[in-house]
């Protein structure tokens, strides 16, 4: 029996126990792995110089280096999104809805556990903690697969996890990590229906079509994001420059980083000249329409395919619009449904974006940064959702849950 | 261009559109739909009686016969569910919840439309009309792909439907109606994942393995039901009686329907004794456990298979077993998550039922023909979903609506 059907067997039968346990037991299971991963500190750090070392070696572009990296401040941030999780209230059995009907049944809708979540990711090693603890707070067990140039990392983390619960005698198959390299592997694990209720992509664009055209498992897809920020004839300038910058240098690797900046005509002259030279002067590349390109000459010309473009590093398209209505537009042709700001001082601009684009997350006079689990106030989360059925945006502890109808009655039969 | 492609194209356009509409525009067309049904009779059953006369030639089941034929208190029901739905409160644009966070951002969850849905079923006109003004009220464009058997009623229904959107001024396009016949259409439509959001098979268990292994978009699975009755040792056996009678004879056809019987054995010889020959002479066909037929002799002996089928006929598998930790067991083993039910005066045991057992609907001293929208009062359905992603039980307006996360700023950025 392959490595990855064992453990999805695994997986499924320790998902029935994941369910029923008390908030208490999974709470100090939370705390403790954290606690576990700080005393271990030394060795992941180990296993994650190994894993950089192949990976400095194979040529990782920086972007993806960056999210492989570990350090002390990663690791005691793993630690604090456990303990947030066990601070968070417990979301299975939750009720969601109580009905009373006319025939005297009693219909309650309450949250229960998907059962078994399989995540398939890249090189990103804290998605292995984060994974693990979302999946247990939520009563679910989990099947990690995690990118292989960070399979020292993903194991030790995964290892020492496990040993948490075996300590505090849980069952440890709650948590399964998928240590066989290549496509082989994940393709079968895009086939087991039977064990697997929920298979999450987490990655680049390439990962999740490919999941999506394969799995014969519900996909919840994430994180390709092509966030616009519109800057409206409206805006105050200060903010727009603000949001702009923050929006694209902070953390340009990451998905809700913008890859495209919309600027209204009437503030062209004023805001482009600010931003442009900013932006080059702290290494971002620019890929402009003729119109922008006028206000800084080291911007590229912009082609189509550039507006659709999801960079993931120091790099933008520009264009200048001539109404709120072309802003949209573009939005509506180029975005990825993840998230979109506008920055206007206008209230009717503000509501007609936020009712007519269709994203994830709309926002107003705040950075695309924001779209992320911690930042809406959820704790953890295991990406951030681009499509629209079951959970868009930031997938929490109750993104994982499903529901199930309880109804009680005293005889009633069907007329 | 096909005409796959061609609807599904105009759908998306129109689904922008169908996003926008007011409540009272897609109220006022829902009452006229149900008026035109009415005053349409006449040609709609003259087409239903086409289809009928060739299902008849061609020797379709009597169950299946059933479901695809229409009278006057059908298509009254049909034009009555319309009329439910211009009565439900807009699910469009409702407030799911809002968000102050620390930084002083405003986040608002609010339900949004998914935007295209192509429902797959098979001969059952009625789907036709209760999908179009379910996805209409919803906010949708819908494609539907009805059955061959019922081409006639489909297409005459969906004429009637564009019309009277038509005749108000409404984009008649949110109704696509596939006319193409054969597998080819349908594999199309499973593959336009740019024109279609969510996929929805309604019908037999090859129809929804098929579509789930084909899809490249989104699907929500409904209606394979192997329902269960468990009859406890403290089960009101009065109760017992009318619920299982009513479970499987009231209307078999349907996915709530009961195909399984569980008795426990300190009431098998009170209850079998009475509950068999009922069935019997109502002409439904047991298969049973050895303990099973020392009741009756016309019981015929139960394979696994039979304790695995979806009869959705006259005919039911019955097993005696020795608690009811043996009879969740059974169910977990054999259910396929749609509506389990228990009998019993004891609520300890009830509890534990409602709280192991793992399908949409857990019933307690009620039929499982109650897992039905109109019986949860969510007006109409589009069928009963067994998958645990996005909604469980019956999909009624508001398992229909997505949601976008509303982030208002006055200039915040990330740290």
């Amino acid at each position: 029996m392959s490595e990855v059907l064992q453990k999805a067997q695994k997986a499924r039968a320790a998902a029935r126990q994941a369910a029923f346990l008390t908030a208490a037991q999974k709470n100090k299971a939370l705390r403790s792995m954290a606690q576990d991963l700080i005393q271990n500190m030394p060795v992941i750090l180990q296993a994650n110089a190994e894993d950089r070392q192949r990976a400095v070696r194979n040529k990782m572009p920086s972007a993806l280096l960056d999210r492989l990296t570990l350090n002390a401040r990663r690791i005691k941030g793993m630690a604090a999104g456990l303990r947030t999780l066990a601070g968070l209230p417990d979301p299975n059995q939750r009720i969601l809805e109580e009905i009373k009907r006319p025939n005297g049944l009693r219909i309650t809708k309450i949250a229960v556990p998907l059962g078994v979540i399989a995540l398939i990711y890249e090189a990103r090693p804290n998605v292995t903690a984060d994974a693990a603890g979302l999946c247990l707070k939520a009563g679910s067990a989990v099947i990690l697969r995690g990118g292989s140039a960070a399979a020292a990392s993903n194991k030790i983390i995964a290892d020492i996890l496990r040993q948490t619960l075996r300590r505090q005698r849980l069952p440890e198959d709650i948590i399964q990590s998928i240590a066989t390299a290549g496509h082989r592997a994940v393709a079968e694990l895009m086939s087991l229906r039977e064990y697997i209720d929920l298979l999450i992509p987490r990655g680049g664009a390439e990962l999740i079509r490919r999941t999506v055209a394969e799995a014969a498992i519900p996909v919840l897809e994430t994180g390709t994001g092509n966030c616009h920020v519109y800057v409206d004839s409206a805006a105050d300038l200060r903010k727009a420059y603000n949001i702009v910058w923050n929006a694209k240098t902070q953390r340009p690797s990451v998905c809700n980083a913008a890859e495209s900046l919309l600027v209204h005509r009437a503030v062209a002259a004023s805001f482009l000249p600010k931003i442009l030279p900013a932006l080059t002067a702290a290494g971002v590349i620019l890929h402009g329409c003729a119109e922008t390109r006028k206000y800084a000459p080291q911007v590229l010309p912009a082609t189509a395919a550039d507006y659709g473009r999801e960079y993931l590093d120091l790099e933008i398209s520009v264009k200048v619009v001539g109404s709120l209505r072309e802003a949209i537009e573009h939005i509506y042709r180029y975005g990825t449904k993840h998230t979109e700001a506008i920055v206007t001082e206008n209230k009717k601009n503000a509501e007609q974006f936020l009712r007519e684009v269709d994203a994830a997350a709309v926002l107003v006079n705040a950075s695309t940064r924001f779209t992320d689990g911690g930042e809406f106030g959820f704790g953890c989360e295991l990406g951030i959702s681009t499509q629209k059925l079951h959970a868009r945006g930031p997938l929490g502890l109750r993104e994982m849950m499903s529901y199930k109808y309880l109804v009680r009655g005293s005889g009633q039969v069907r007329k």
